[in-house]
């Protein structure tokens, strides 16, 4: 793999391939020394047009137990917003010896065009952009999905047949946008919920249906309900009227938790807004994922950083590859 | 260990120990190469609600001497600022493999709660809160004293019958609670000096004398003499009448200093207000501490991020113990 | 070599020593494991009181790459900015283990006086001073036109008779200054070329030619044409009437980039405002070497580091060694 853009275009091979040394990963964090060698000498820099501490530690923990080195670039405040262009402040990384830029940008594609302008040869981690995609959260949720359902042998296996709904503000969304490609793309059948004035325009070109009311959805009785968290500042454009009504209607409420099947999880991609859209006795039931999928972060990362940077398995685009690359 | 969470519980024998391995840490920074391979493999977190940077970068600088990897989380703009829970951002940063949390908190209390919640597991250290308590610096001090009156080889030793005199914002300082308790714990015989309206109302029941004049406790010979900072906004809030009056009742100044006696030493925690609370005489003196103290103050928190993490001496709370903990 | 202060005292031979380590370490950085463990146990604060995303992640890849642990230290909101004195930080830093310092600070003379004020043993590099110097710029300058004329096989080669003309706001460029002195002191030519009004009054000393108009400087077929970053805000100090204006006399658009001999490369410090003091066309030309300048940016920054710390190179000012430098 060259870059992790997205999971629209992403095979099932890849997403497959990701979520196997993914656990591949997760079994070296339980080891009494944490720490890899793999990414020794090799520069990650974390790009954040945007802030997001959680996703910025994520990656910055998953480069570090690797042994990359991690530099942080906060663009607020720099060169960035004093007018200087993307093409050059990745330019710029790049000649400081980045091996990998794992980019957060409020424009969506922006990522995209990172990698494939010919700017740079360094390996480009979309870690969110605009309301595009988000796909290593869609792949710390698939992995969180199987490791629940198949247990910890299940390489290989994909998502075929599992049920899966997501709820919430799926028209701002780039988390739900890369979990319907990249759940659909693994087998998945999957249900949005959505306020009607939230679902996107062009939906029915989605692989997905649509259901208005969230306790038809749960009594369609769901694998995996996946709450989306709600942005409080889109709650003052009158999308919906006020926060106790879209609870009410939209919110994982403990009445609907006692009404899921027993065997379904509960999933959040944080940080949660506790009594909004998830209330604590779902957030903190046995039935819960959000600690998991944090967990399981770490370990999607760094799957996806060592098949960018490590060499062995960089098997595609190699018309593409640097001077750095290794021969195989 | 488990936690190091304020002064007023820690034993006597636990004090000691953090003073002997602090000893031990002192001499490896000696060294030309004064980084240890002991904590290799973990991930130390700084979770600052409020700035500190003198204070984070210390911890940062002794976890790194150890070899852990460090992550900086700056609560300030994150989603924690946004409403997010003490309890899901702690238990999001364990998720993401903290094995410690250092934590400064506005909330007095804010680091008990988070370690004896059974939120986490990790280690959790108070890097200071509110006006309670900021255990390493009182730790530092202790160090300080102890090396100053017995040398290096003062393993083992208390400060039985050293006279400390403690001067200043007695009322909202969390450094004079933590250097209460401590030292009197070792044996140290302490004294407040504080302008009336910044003695805490609970003082009598605190084991210690209270002065209120500076030239009297000076006349009383301390051992040590230890200068709090003024916190500058505190001066609006009419406590005292201007910083001149403040200086020149309560400050550290040439005069005073010639009338402590000679091995005397002249403490202040940082940054000073100089020609406030201390005079650049007394800042820049042979008796002064104040860079000691800093030095001090990594090899003290290497002795506590060591003992919380490196499991050989781990040897309370066993039945809190998670599974990461090796057993003995 | 103790510090890293300026160009206008450094002699000819400490200069191609830095140059020379720093080809070295360009060698190193073709590797496919780019780190040095040289420095490791060694630590490197970033003291930065102005923001500079780019030079402060230089210093900080630089300092990974030959395994320094690196603090960063923005002054801004820390206690400096409440008053403490440089001399009580810099302490500060030091006695928490620095054992260098690389300071960018608005006051000239900032690093200077962080050196050679007694106040600390640590090595000190200006990463900028005011509108003083800023020596490893015009180091990685001199280095970047050194490769391109000479080859890589250039180590103890000077720059005699190499023409460098300079463009721009030279009045308020430390860049401008560090290069003057030191592209002379290795034997180039150096012509200078700015707005009548951004000339320094006591450029009369400076062993350097003066031009207004840049068709004539061109004309002069200079080795190497440098332009100079414009600072927008001093746009509205009436030096030059309009972005439009600057541009068409003192930019190097597609035209006067024609004009140059082919032989000859454009520089450009960064970041650069593309379109105001230099166009598309010229940035993303063959002979632009900007990118160039940050990778051997990295390279130098890394010799200055080295030379500074590593022990068998310092031999000058042995007197003041502290006794951490190990003898030779």
């Amino acid at each position: 793999m060259r870059h992790l853009l997205d999971t629209r275009t992403l095979t099932r091979a890849d997403a497959l391939r990701i979520l196997d040394v993914a656990e591949d990963m997760a079994d070296t964090q339980q080891r009494e020394v944490k720490k890899l060698p793999t990414l020794r000498g090799k520069t990650v820099v974390n790009l954040f047009f945007e802030d997001s501490t959680r996703t910025r530690i994520s990656f910055e923990a998953a480069a570090k137990r690797l042994s990359a080195d991690v530099i942080n670039f906060s663009a607020k405040g720099s060169s960035v917003s004093k007018g200087e262009s993307l093409q050059d402040t990745a330019q710029t990384l790049q000649a400081m010896g980045a091996d990998a830029v794992v980019i957060r940008h409020g424009a969506s594609g922006a990522p995209r065009t990172l990698a494939t302008s010919g700017w740079i040869t360094a390996g480009v981690v979309n870690a969110g952009d605009g309301t595009h995609e988000h796909p290593t959260q869609a792949l710390l949720d698939a992995f969180t999905i199987r490791k629940r359902r198949f247990g910890a042998d299940s390489r290989g296996q994909g998502l075929d047949g599992v049920k899966v709904t997501i709820v919430g503000d799926v028209l701002h969304s780039r988390v739900a946008r890369s979990n319907v490609w990249l759940l659909t793309t693994l087998g998945a059948r999957v249900t949005l919920v959505a306020p009607p004035t939230l679902v996107p325009q062009d939906v029915s070109a989605w692989p997905v249906e649509i259901v208005y009311d969230l306790d038809d959805a749960i009594a369609a009785e769901p694998d995996a309900l996946m709450m989306l968290r709600i942005q409080l500042e889109r709650m003052n454009a009158a999308y919906f009227p006020t926060e106790r009504e879209y609870s009410r209607r939209w919110g994982l409420d403990a009445r609907r938790l006692e009404a899921l099947p027993p065997a379904s999880i509960v999933m959040h991609p944080g940080p949660m807004n506790r009594g909004l859209e998830i209330s604590a006795e779902a957030a903190d039931s046995a039935r819960s994922t959000v600690l998991e999928q944090v967990a399981n972060g770490v370990s999607v990362r760094m799957a996806a950083l060592y098949l960018l940077l490590a060499g062995a398995e960089r098997d595609t685009d190699t018309t593409d590859a640097s001077g750095k690359e290794p021969t195989q």
